[in-house]
C-alpha cells in the first residue's frame, strides 16, 4: 500500500510505459516529462509543433532527439491522433501538455475509440499532507462541476478502484457535507445518505463507507469522540468525496497553500488514464502524477 | 488594525461588556466565560438552569456566586428572556450555551425584539494561519448553507462592516469560486462576477472586491502572476467570500485541522452580536470568539 507519494516513484520506476504528450510545445510538462524519463517511468510519444517542441525541450535541457515526435498543429487533430494512438494500444498514458483540457477530454469520450468505456471520467487527487499522518485521496476537484447523484457514485467507484490499484484493500470512504446530520434542506447531506446506504449494500464493492460526515469527523477521530456520533469510517478516511467542485477546490488548494501539501492526480474512468496538470502544480506534483497514472 | 488573534484580547480587555449565556448549564461555554471575565472582557448575566449551572461553574472552578443567576428551564424560555434583555439595552452580547442555535436564532430574529434590523444574520470566521502572513475573514461557514445572490450580498456587506470595526478601512474582498473563469454551467462563478460589479458600483461601499477567484489566486500573489490574471485583489485577500456551507466548511476545517488555525466567530447582521461556540472549538478560540464580539 502506497503511504507516501515518493513511493509512487520507486514503484513506478523502470515501468516504461508508453506515455502521449498531448500538445508537446509545453516546457512546464515536458520538464515532469523529463523527471519521469530519467527514472524511466516513461517512454515518452510527443505530438504538437515539432519546432516548438523541440525549443521547449531544449530550453528545460532534455535532449529528446531519441524519441518520437509526431508534427501536428490543430489542437483537435493533436487530441485526435492521441486518442487513436491509445486506442491501438501504442501508449498506456496519455498526458496533456499545451492544449485545451476539453478537447483532449471530447476525444477521450469519443465512442469511435475503446477509451470510453462509459464510465463518467472523474478527477482523483492523492494528498500528502506534512501536519497529517496518512495519504488522502480527494475527489473530485477538478473535472465535476455539480455532480448529480448518479454522478456522485461514479466518482465514488472511480476513487475506490484506483485506490484498489494502489493497494488499499478496503479503503475508508467519508462523504463530505458540511453537517453529519442529514438535513433535507441540504443536497450534499442527503445525497452522502443515499451513497452510504448504497455503499452498505455492496455497491461500490469491499469498501468501508460513511456520510454526511463534516471533514473534522473524517480526518480526526479525537473530533468524532467529541461529537459523540458513531461512524464506521471511525475518523481515518482514505478517500474524500467532496460533494461541488467548489468545496473540493477550495479544500485542494487549502492543502496547498496553508498545509504545504503535495498531490498526484490523474483523470480516472476511462480505460487508460490522463493526466492533466496544472501550471501552478509544483515539479514533483508533476512527476508523482506522470508516476500515479503509470501504476493503473 | 487587528493582524493577530490575541490582539482581540488585548482591545477587549477591561471592556466589561454585559453578555447573556444562554443556555448556560454548559462546562465548555462557561470555562471560556471564566477566561473573559478573566480579562474582564465581559460581565455575565446567565440564563438556564441554577443548580445545573452552578455545577457547571463549579467543575470548570468558576466563582459565579456574584453573578446574576435568572433560573429557568424551558429552551424557547431561556431564549426569549436572552433576546429580550438585550432588546432593553440590559446587555451587549448574546452568547450560545447549551441550547439549540436555532431556538436562539428564531428569537433573535423575532420581530417584537429590536435585535432583528432587517438584515440577514450571516457568521464570519476570522482566522489565524500560522503558515500565512495575514489574518482572513471568511464568510458564511456556519450559518447560511446555500445563500442566493441577494443573501450574498448581505453576507458580503455583513463581513465589511465587521473587517471596517477591526480597523480594516478597505478591505480587499474575493468571491471564492472554484474558477477564475465565469463559467455559465457554475452558479458559484456567475454569482461572484455579478457582485464584483455590484462592488465596483460602491455597493458595499469602501473596499477592494473580485471574483470570480479561485482559492490560490486570492491568497497567492504568485498564483495569480503565474496565471496570468489580473485581479485588484492583487492575491491578498482580507475576506474570502464562499459560495456555498460545503465549501466554506471545508475550508475552515481544513485550516483548523491540517494547517493548525485558530479562530474566531461571530454571528452578524443583527443590532448586537451572538457568539455562538461549537464544542469542538478550542479553549483559545471560545475566548477570541467573545472578545471579537465585545468589540463590535
Amino acid at each position: 500500500m502506497i503511504t507516501k507519494l515518493e513511493e509512487l516513484c520507486k514503484q513506478a520506476q523502470n515501468s516504461g510505459k508508453k506515455a502521449i504528450i498531448a500538445g508537446s510545445n509545453d516546457t512546464h510538462v515536458l520538464e515532469a516529462v523529463k523527471d519521469a524519463k530519467q527514472l524511466n517511468i516513461i517512454e515518452p510519444i510527443f505530438i504538437g509543433d515539432r519546432k516548438k517542441t523541440e525549443q521547449c525541450a531544449s530550453t528545460v535541457n532534455f535532449n529528446i532527439s531519441n524519441f518520437e515526435i509526431i508534427d501536428c498543429q490543430s489542437e483537435s487533430q493533436i487530441a485526435q491522433k492521441a486518442v487513436e494512438l491509445m486506442h491501438q494500444d501504442k501508449a498506456d498514458i496519455l498526458i496533456k501538455g499545451l492544449i485545451n483540457t476539453a478537447v483532449i477530454l471530447k476525444w477521450v469520450l469519443n465512442k469511435d475509440y475503446n477509451l470510453n468505456t462509459g464510465n463518467l471520467l472523474s478527477h482523483v487527487a492523492l494528498m500528502e499532507i506534512p501536519s497529517y499522518h496518512k495519504l488522502i485521496f480527494i475527489s473530485d476537484v477538478a473535472l465535476n462541476i455539480a455532480p448529480d447523484l448518479e454522478q456522485k457514485a461514479s466518482i465514488v467507484l472511480n476513487s475506490i478502484i484506483l485506490a484498489n490499484k494502489l493497494g488499499y484493500e478496503k479503503p475508508k470512504v467519508a462523504l463530505i457535507s458540511s453537517n453529519e446530520k442529514v438535513s433535507l434542506k441540504l443536497e450534499s447531506s442527503v445525497d452522502a445518505a443515499i451513497l452510504a446506504k448504497m455503499g452498505d449494500r455492496g455497491v461500490f464493492g469491499p469498501c468501508i463507507i460513511d456520510g454526511p460526515l463534516a471533514l473534522d469527523i473524517a480526518i480526526s477521530k479525537e473530533a468524532l469522540d467529541q461529537k459523540g456520533i458513531k461512524s464506521q469510517v471511525n475518523g481515518d478516511a482514505d478517500i474524500l468525496i467532496v460533494p461541488h467542485i467548489d468545496a473540493g477546490n477550495v479544500l485542494y488548494k487549502s492543502l496547498i497553500h496553508f498545509a504545504s501539501a503535495e498531490t498526484a492526480g490523474v483523470i480516472v474512468g476511462s480505460r487508460k488514464p490522463v493526466v492533466v496538470t496544472s501550471r501552478a502544480d509544483s515539479a514533483k506534483s508533476k512527476l508523482y502524477s506522470i508516476a500515479l497514472s503509470s501504476l493503473l
